[in-house]
């Protein structure tokens, strides 16, 4: 297994523009799905919704009160009031079906059906009414507390546009006009092969030489967070279990965790090249720098180092993305950004991004103090990370910097 | 039915920040669940997540090449090379047991257990082995290349406090230290009463003189956005039948949509004082006026306009509060808040707290033109609300304001 031990660096590192770029570019075959309302929140709609219903589809009273003509109380008064016949009750799913003629009126509850021939609702308390009479002691404009039929939503008006991530208030819309479903974005399938022959799976305590695998936890509730289904398999370090894998998967893209280096254990990149295409190997980025990318036929492949805070790095500035354009969202980073001010200086390198770890309070923005890119907890201890561009060489302290949160997400 | 109609506004209107101190201090009973770590994303811890273990439980090599003495490096140079035997091989999963004496060295994989007596790994490219000789061309200093026990993460460090809303990588943490599940708050269910002869549930369509329920769908998606469980229950605009429906509630709150003004077929605030406590009716807040709560036992009661608007206003504002207390999430708004400019003025009174639709664009602060609270569709070409406070009388053009975000949210 040793005899031919060829240590490298990586020829040459990509820069994270270039592979955002060609991530950005990747074919997106679109699939879609139908969802009951219940189940559409945060889904994606795959074509404008448009309605084709008047909502409400009725004029519609906007008080309790009588529907009559507006006409029959012009000049009416609390001390010379006019008097009407009440002909009948108009309550909400319950419409009065005559026509309401010149000095008529009918009894009408808030959400009712204005009948025909009625213009105008008066308010309850500018009437009073015994037994059939009605005596109206206000005047009530033409068009009063009425609803006009459209008045919500017109027929041929476009409610909800393609591509809208679906919010508690769309489906609410959507119902308004009929829908029980909605046709959204099919969830991207995500192969996860997690190798490692240190790892055990979750649930599993650690020992003495074996960790519990941190990256199928984390890549599955990021890929269910972008929209993604995760399906996580483990793999053992060897070519031909990786190879097997890889020719079998079924899904719109998969990744591999671990084994993405350059030592003669990192199967993943050799594998890629040999199955397909192996369009990146060794990113300007820390801590990510031995991740790949290529293509497995029409499909894209992730190679994301087995260090778990280079892992979620490479997914945060690649995979992620790849994820999101599959179901139809944007790709870029859901992240909301805010801005604070550094407490202590940054190192970087030209010519690398960093990818820092940082806790920000009251706009202070403090480095989380790491040895490597093992430290998970350095994750969960951060509200956050900052980027170093490639051209910077860090950043001084008192730097203005911007922060993109794990904890607060733009659907 | 008509034969008493009495028409009059509320006595007394509660001002938000009354209604608001309220709510948050509705006692919560604490209900906890055990959910695997599949299933945790989004859950809230229940108890601080200690770890009981050193992660990694090992010193691990962090490099590949070989575990040795540092010692027996010490001055070897590429034309110096010094010559250790290679008397095992240490793979991650797969330690090697020996302990490596002065002299010795194995060959080791990044990620494997550095055996006993080997204080370094020598880096790949510092070394050269042929049969079982190592020749060293570069010193490798004591501790260099491996990572610590507890490196990760010290047995007894909280990894996780209390409270916290799950991340991804917080998922990761848990299973590196051996935990397959975890306890969070349990989800409350909340019983959402729909009240209107005039609705149809969703996915009917509306006609002459039914319009299609808004509110169920909007309020399940709301709910479960906050972390709760949902049950949507069409109620007749009977007393009886919401007396029943409110009796036999089994939800730790209610939502009652609809008949909550001061109409004679607004049942439920009538239905709340009877059967319960009805703290507040009547809200200085524009568009949900017609709001009120109390309590039915021990539990909270939420009675919410049925114009859509008035509906998420008062959730927003009042009901969603509980929900995520309830699920021991932070009564605060989840919205992310931006700034921007006024490019209209809006108008307000004294004494009322107005909920305002606006679009945001490019820091421009732009209210959706509206007619009135049952535009539900104002909610949906919204970006957020902005509240004008119960002390302004609204604000210029060109004020600079803070919007709370539809689509941005904090966990």
């Amino acid at each position: 297994m040793f005899h031919d031990v060829r240590m490298r660096g990586f020829k040459r590192r990509a820069d994270v523009d270039e592979v955002v770029a060609w991530v950005d570019a990747l074919p997106v075959v679109e699939a879609t799905a139908s969802v009951p309302l219940a189940d559409a929140r945060g889904r994606v709609l795959a074509t404008a919704l448009v309605s084709g219903v008047d909502v409400p589809a009725f004029a519609r009273a906007a008080m309790d009160g009588w529907a009559l003509q507006g006409e029959d109380t012009f000049g009416a008064g609390e001390t010379d009031p006019l008097t009407l016949t009440v002909v009948g009750t108009s309550l909400p799913g319950a419409p009065h079906d005559g026509v309401v003629g010149r000095g008529q009126a009918i009894r009408i509850m808030t959400g009712a059906p204005v009948p025909a021939g009625a213009d105008t609702v008066l308010r309850a308390e500018d009437g009073r009414q015994e037994g059939d009479q009605l005596s109206v002691r206000a005047p009530s404009a033409i068009g009063r507390h009425v609803g006009q039929p459209g008045e919500d939503i017109h027929a041929g008006t476009t409610v909800l546009p393609a591509g809208r991530v679906l919010r508690p208030q769309d489906l609410g819309v959507a119902s308004s006009i009929g829908q029980g479903a909605l046709v959204v974005h099919e969830r991207p399938r995500v192969l996860v092969l997690v190798t490692g022959d240190e790892l055990v799976p979750p649930g599993t305590m650690p020992d003495a030489s074996c960790i519990a695998d941190a990256n199928g936890p984390t890549l599955r509730a990021l890929i269910e967070r972008d929209g993604g289904r995760a399906e996580i398999r483990y793999v053992p370090d060897e070519a031909d279990a990786l190879r097997a894998a890889l020719e079998g998967a079924e899904a719109d893209t998969v990744f591999v965790t671990g084994g993405s280096s350059v030592g003669e254990e990192d199967h993943a990149p050799r594998l890629l090249h040999e199955l397909g295409t192996l369009a990146f190997h060794g990113v300007g980025l820390r801590p990510a720098a031995p991740a790949g990318m290529g293509l497995l036929g029409t499909r894209a492949a992730f190679l994301l180092p087995g260090n778990p805070v280079s892992c979620l790095c490479a997914y945060d500035l690649f995979a992620g993305r790849h994820v999101r354009r599959l179901g139809g969202r944007v790709a870029a980073s859901p992240y909301v950004r805010a801005h604070g001010t550094l407490t202590r200086k940054i190192a970087s390198v030209l010519g690398r991004v960093d990818y820092v770890r940082v806790r920000l309070t009251a706009g202070r923005v403090d480095p989380v103090m790491t040895s490597g890119a093992s430290i998970l907890s350095s994750t969960t201890e951060a509200d956050g990370y900052v980027l170093v561009p490639r051209d910077h060489e860090g950043w001084r302290e008192g730097s203005e910097v911007e922060v993109f949160l794990y904890d607060a997400l733009r659907s």
